[in-house]
């Protein structure tokens, strides 16, 4: 049996395993005030050009989401997202469990683009209506696309313009950097969002992400909401650890982008063989997530032999899955996998 | 440099970090529902006596209360626990984050007696104040001190006659169970309390903590609580795996009440040895943290050598301190703080 | 200067006016425990044909809504209704608020089908979602349309199937049961809706809305819930005396659906004559609001004698407003405003 | 029957009904944005000298001190207030549901002092514990008793030096103001607090209050939080209405002072002719509630002819018990009262 049912299904990367195992007897402070938080906290900053960020570390993503939005929201203002917003579909409404509303634009690919934030603002004129205040993009988004640089850029200028809050959930952005059509810079990113995350759980890591506040006036206090939501992790120095491993070297060279590499290279292969296998697909993917169209007969026989989620189901005998590869996806699985299609 | 500052400075205990290293590579479904979950969950109820508990796993304590009493309590009902209350003291007002207040009852000795329990409900008649429903207990307490088998069945009787569920925070449980003057049976548990949790963090795991729910109707949905409280980890098996290690065996030869045994004998080693020395105690304890009562001066020079956490600040020159054994203090801390005072 | 704003344009009809000055100076205790709000909790129970029901009178709209959705569902439990929903629209996330996310379903017209219920709970299968739990209604709907009988209970019948509750809006149920085109007996209420809300506010009141619940789960406490909610109003007496003032003489006879027929009549009047001018509707509306579409310069020049609201632009020089009657809509405004277009 | 069970068994004051049976037929925008409201703004701006105000009325005091707490505050940021505090004692939580802890701090007469702000900032060091944020105080207290204006400046400046907003609930403020005793300008007031509320409900209206923000960074989007908690009222012009028949003329002469010191007026009476009869005092109050401690038998009888709240029972046979005067309160009541003890 393979598995490209996700890319948190093994432990994590032998990296990351050895440090934590080298390590495993230091004592430090808890609570993410030791020296390993501290010097991953550097690494991070520099891997993102960013020396002046705020950095903290979470357990995972939903929490580190949940967070972050209600620390920063005023409790009338509200979060934009499309319809596939992880906040909006799969986070068992955890931003409005903390009061706030989450506004969904409709979307196919998963791009947040200036023109739904624009109607979404102008959708909520007044006091009787919630107010838009953050914009929340995923890259890579839940259907494996990837930003462009303009258009990050461009959703920048709109936030600035209307008065929201940019906000990136980089879940998966190891495997959107790492992508080959990728052309955001890592430095573009504290440049243009008030606030992202680098996720590690999805990357190499056992658990955490990486939360990276630019704008000062969300930086006081954020400690303590991490406390409040139950995310300060008493042994935060194993969060510290993870991510030393994981941007040790510099960010090219790192464990963290090498893992992205992997991934995405194994997914091409995948999509590239289904598409020239005849399948269609939901969304032409280039990172670490691929969603093949088939047969539902096709679908069955498949799952005898590899595990993966059903994306979606067709009226017409059609089914989308969904295929992710991890850092311990092996092309032995993907070779496997495309001969039995 | 030698630390008592509390029982989560290292990582894991060896045992823990064997299981967590051999199953590294291993492919499991995300978020608890996998093989090693399931097996120790199997072990708990056993250890425990109560095949018919649901039992959910956790990242951290915080997190654990929080999503518990939000889970349970309707938007008016609150919590009552004594004014050492981890969750009315040192949660950051996590459970009121959630919508509920925390009514505390003073005490010194941390052990929530059914006459406050009597006096809370008695205070709170009507609908213009909130309505206690959940007493909140701890096992050890913050204070390092325990609950007598007859005190536990005494708190059960109250909550059943005033329709309070009875809620055991059990962070440091394996402290308590282990004592040498814990009379309390691992069945008791179950037949006392609606819910306890079974504490990993400070007892040998990287993280985690064993919810055990024994109330019928607080059963249901309770997953949907995790994953809104973002406190559901994406690869759950790893708190799956910890607790298999830690209970692996049966309860009694368990590394887990191991753990507890060693560090109550090393705890009951440093009481003894100041009161030997003709120091006073805030309280005395049972259990693995000892509250000494040192002159100003003597607290600054053991600061040099040792790392450990100021509990209170008395204004005649004295200082009560807090000091932490863990499975990783060895007998060497010991000795060397005994001959430092 | 006429106006078509709203419903809740002037003060109160003169019966409630004439009950609160008579009663001004009696004494009686707070917060709706007095014998108005009793003798008014009789007739409304009388009027719907419902004596086991809980009857509690809330402030405004929105204060009741909110009330009610708190204290029935669990944290990740979440409400239903259309696009046009009230509480998903206009009430600044009040719902939201309270922790509960609000689903909603694409609507012209304002009706919730059986089958956007069904949708609904379908495509949120798992606790990684949350959990659909509440139906929620207006009757008449954000547009004026009203639900039919086989509606309602069809609606009731897909509740009980998939375990959500049916929460009716009746913040213009008034003009709903008064419409020529209702077939809905004021007993089906009670027989379909698990809660339903007899609107005052809109419907002849000062300020007021009876809640009416039915499900006997949903009964207990309920009043710790309105005084949470900030909406326990100490001289809760003018409530009871204002629906009593409403309701007196049965509810065929009541000036409550007076009003509801006063109003519809000259809505009616409005909508064939401008029917008859030429004109489109947005929708057609049985009740007391209607919903022209003229062009941007007569829109213009009708704001110059009429005040009302704009309800949507299209971009091909067309405007959607809407015009509202009341109990103090007096024919004249109507006849003016035929006359002006 | 007498009753002095508190200050809002009656409709309100013959000029407050006068206003709104004049204004009823009047059409007005709703939500506030009326002239009535505009020219009751005026009115309390001038009344307490603070032109620069923003002043926004809700319908009752749990509804006013949760919404604006709720506005005010960061997630976890909590308000500080003495054991008594309205906030802490009798809205169910209110302040709780919105996400806040209420730090209370042990008082028997109600005075918050800057030792107990103090005290409170001083046991919540770090992000571990909330952050002491808002000092909530009552004028008069809970029991009567009032600010001196010496204890207002001191208040005022321990929270500039820790970084606190002060607000002061002044469901009461009309018969505080209006004391022999009190020596607070109504301009002391705005120069002191961030926020404060001019009550209504207790003080001749049917219902409202009126709260004034002084303090810039607390005004933006007031509104957005009025609508989201359920309080603002679809008739807003009520309010308006109203606060404009109280405040009409100047603060001085107008009918909110009057009423103040009709009421003091006569608590006066009945405490020193309770004094001269040889009974003793909870706490001597120079403002509208007076507390008496009786024999038990006394209490039983005076039940029999006179409407009154039970304060407190003691152990020894004896009640203090609560007598309110009002508006409404006649001469005739209180002598009654004097003879029957």
């Amino acid at each position: 049996m393979y598995t490209f049912q996700n890319d948190y299904s093994e432990g994590c990367h032998p990296a990351v395993l050895e440090a934590l195992v080298r390590t495993n007897l230091e004592h430090t402070s808890g609570y993410g005030v030791d020296p390993y938080c501290e010097e991953a906290r550097g690494m991070i900053k520099e891997a993102f050009g960013c020396p002046e960020a705020d950095v903290h570390f979470l357990v995972g993503g939903t929490q580190t989401n949940q967070t972050a939005i209600a620390a920063f929201l005023r409790p009338w203002e509200a979060a934009v997202c499309t319809s596939l917003g992880h906040i909006a579909v799969h986070e068992t409404g955890a931003v409005e469990a903390t009061g706030h509303k989450v506004i969904t634009c409709p979307s196919e690919g998963g791009i947040l683009t200036p023109e739904m934030v624009r109607a979404a603002v102008a959708a909520h004129p007044d006091e009787h209506m919630v107010k838009p205040k953050l914009a929340y993009i995923s890259d890579s988004t839940e259907v494996g696309t990837i930003y462009r640089r303009e258009q990050l850029y461009a959703l920048r200028e709109t936030c600035d313009e209307l008065g929201l809050y940019l906000y990136l959930d980089g879940a998966r952005l190891g495997s959107a950097l790492a992508s080959d059509e990728n052309d955001i810079r890592p430095s573009d990113l504290p440049a243009c969002c008030d606030v992202f995350y680098v996720g590690g759980t999805k990357n190499g890591a056992m658990f955490g992400e990486a939360l990276v506040i630019m704008n000062e006036k969300l930086k006081p206090d954020f400690r303590y909401g991490i406390k409040q939501r139950g995310g300060m992790l008493a042994k935060g120095r194993l969060l510290g650890v993870q991510f030393g491993a994981l941007f040790k070297g510099g960010l090219e060279d790192s464990v963290w982008m090498e893992i992205g590499r992997h991934e995405n290279g194994l997914a091409r292969k995948l999509q590239d063989g289904i598409v020239k296998a005849g399948y269609p697909l939901l969304v032409r993917s280039p990172s670490n997530q691929v969603f093949p169209i088939f047969p539902d007969g096709l679908v069955e026989k498949l799952a005898e032999g590899f595990k993966f989620e059903v994306q979606k189901k067709f009226p017409d005998g059609k089914t989308c899955i969904r295929l992710v590869t991890s850092w311990a996806t092996e092309e032995e699985a993907v070779d496997a996998f495309l001969k039995a299609i």
